[in-house]
């Protein structure tokens, strides 16, 4: 099996579910409970925060482990423009953003939120002189992702969050969930003020996630109960969770030096697939190094994806949390493309373990379906 | 080690944590990508909520896996009245219920809803015929849980269910985080609308659990992204979690049979721990088969946790969720119990994996720390 769509979701390592299971069955004493069980199974929950906080290099009292990026984002937007509605009700984000951002963004609007949306350029990239441009006396909130999970375009977090420096009271949030271990962000020295990472897009277990909210911010929870996680989070604790999330992050940032060889491995797929005719690369020259997108032009992406999954080799059209919606990706449009690319866009994502020979091996498969593919027609 | 603390969290079975290791291995695709991968594990995802659906009497599509009871109840709640506010801000729920749900009819009277609280009886329970007083025209919902955290004092949630029947439109709402697998609940016959578990309070694993809601209901989401779980629950399922939860819940339910053992072990604490002077039985005659609450008159419940620990036996004050916040329990509170019961309780809930011989060597270090403890004085 030849796996490339590790953006939608990676296959846990196995030492992370190693971790996962002890922790689960040593540890399973409810963190709040006062007994001693608790306090151990308390006090491993600690340990997870203050490791992640570490390797996120903000505090641990800033690290609040969520279900996954979903809730992240949603707490972190939710909570924020609810919390500083008074102030104002103008929102600014992109029109590139994952589902979790754009539907929220959405909702808030029928609530009565003014939201701008940024629109990249043929690059995959806003600027942060759209932000400066667009923010107002009102502006609540700004939303940018770090790397786009359709395109692996790098938004300039660090120049947007320079261009907030001169606006203190607007809240700037990240939505990192394709960037970390990726492509190096220091949340400190941007002014990210909140920010979204998921654990099972780096070898972590599903329904993990963190949400990095800044010291002293003030958020309206989504919902109530136990003062678990700063209140911003309520309910027991995965201790579990909680570590395979450290874990699988200790190791991600460990490996964060072998990330040139996956680039090298992404260029090589790059620059073979632009030799067919029909071929056109969708991302930018400055992306992540793991995510790879081009259109097929003239060819229904589902076919291609279909006759690879025949050889074993599952790529995706688009990103999954989309992929039962629509037929056109709207990341491909808002860069201003034309129809022909972005209904017919697949995408290719690496992870850490991708290998030269699965590289090679997808190219020589891709050789031998296209030209059936082609001449089938879409 | 005697672990009677089985309200707060159970320990995850061997076999349900192997079910969720396999499953995070083999099917560890995204259930939304459009690649065969992804469909076995939507697949398996499916099977799952099809499994848990049976064993609770429900349609699949009336299944909702969420991260847990406090999620469970906040979709619920803040679900049903944002839906419905149009109609009335009316809700009736009584005083005894858990954390994640009077904390949320707090947040919810902040916002202009009237929360009627009904009190229960000495035996900490509430009538039918309160729902009935107090229902308007413009009550929208009825949130009333089937088994109490803290005492094991059964609702009578079918005889509400009844007096609902003649006001259609109020939704009624039930946390059944302590009945399930304890206390045989029928969720149609009862005319349950939405109904919420958790998966570690039944050997599951942490971060698990379903939402019952009613085929065609009405809710807002609590949060935005991708049209999972009828778009009631955005972000990437855990499949694992979610075949975890069904393999727990139907181990669980075929042991029902065991729960007539845990019961007699429950009477005989009952009838030993009332031989001591000092104690007074707080759970009431017609309690759950798990949970068993007394106070010890005069002692600070907090020192004799401490010592029965320093024996490697757990027990706990109060519910796992208050434990950090308070004194004095508020549901012995709203019973009508005098403050030298409110603040001197202590709670023993046992599991199907209780003993009779983890029953008598609680007993016999009962007894060897009670005296030592009275003399020191609390």
């Amino acid at each position: 099996m030849i796996y490339l769509d590790n953006s939608a979701t990676t296959k846990p390592w196995k030492s992370v579910l190693e971790t996962y299971t002890q922790v689960s069955e040593k540890y399973f004493a409810n963190p709040s409970s006062l007994h001693p069980l608790g306090a151990e199974a308390e006090r491993l929950l600690m340990q997870a925060r203050k490791q992640t906080a570490e390797l996120l290099k903000v505090a641990p009292e800033e690290v609040i482990f969520t279900s996954g990026a979903t809730e992240g984002n949603n707490i972190a937007i939710q909570g924020a423009v609810n919390a500083n509605k008074g102030r104002g009700r103008h929102i600014i984000t992109t029109a590139i953003e994952h589902p979790s951002v754009l539907r929220t963004m959405n909702h808030l609007e029928e609530r009565g939120f003014e939201v701008t949306y940024l629109f990249p350029d043929k690059e995959g990239r806003v600027k942060a002189s759209q932000v400066a441009e667009k923010v107002r006396k009102d502006t609540i909130l700004v939303s940018v992702m770090h790397v786009n999970n359709e395109t692996g375009s790098i938004q300039p977090i660090k120049e947007i969050g320079k261009v907030l420096t001169n606006h203190s009271k607007v809240l700037f949030h990240v939505d990192n969930v394709q960037g970390i271990g990726k492509v190096p962000l220091n949340i400190k020295n941007a002014g990210i003020d909140l920010l979204t990472i998921s654990g099972h897009k780096f070898h972590g277990v599903k329904g993990s996630g963190v949400l990095f909210a800044k010291r002293n911010i003030n958020l309206v929870p989504l919902y109530f109960g136990g003062t678990q996680e700063r209140a911003l989070r309520a309910g027991t604790e995965s201790t579990a969770g909680a570590a395979a999330l450290a874990k699988a992050l200790r190791m991600t940032l460990d490996r964060e030096p072998e990330n040139r060889n996956m680039k090298n491995r992404l260029e090589k797929l790059a620059s073979e697939l632009s030799k067919y005719n029909e071929i056109i690369i969708n991302s930018p020259v400055l992306r992540a190094p793991h995510i790879l997108n081009f259109s097929v032009i003239g060819r229904k992406p589902e076919s291609i994806v279909s006759a690879l999954a025949e050889k074993n080799i599952y790529v995706s059209t688009t990103s999954a949390c989309s992929s039962k919606d629509s037929e056109e990706s709207i990341v491909l449009k808002a860069m201003g493309l034309p129809e022909e690319r972005t209904t017919s866009s697949l995408r290719i994502s690496l992870s850490l373990d991708t290998t030269d020979k699965e590289i090679s091996d997808f190219l020589k498969s891709w050789k031998e379906i296209y030209y059936e593919v082609l001449k089938v027609g879409g």
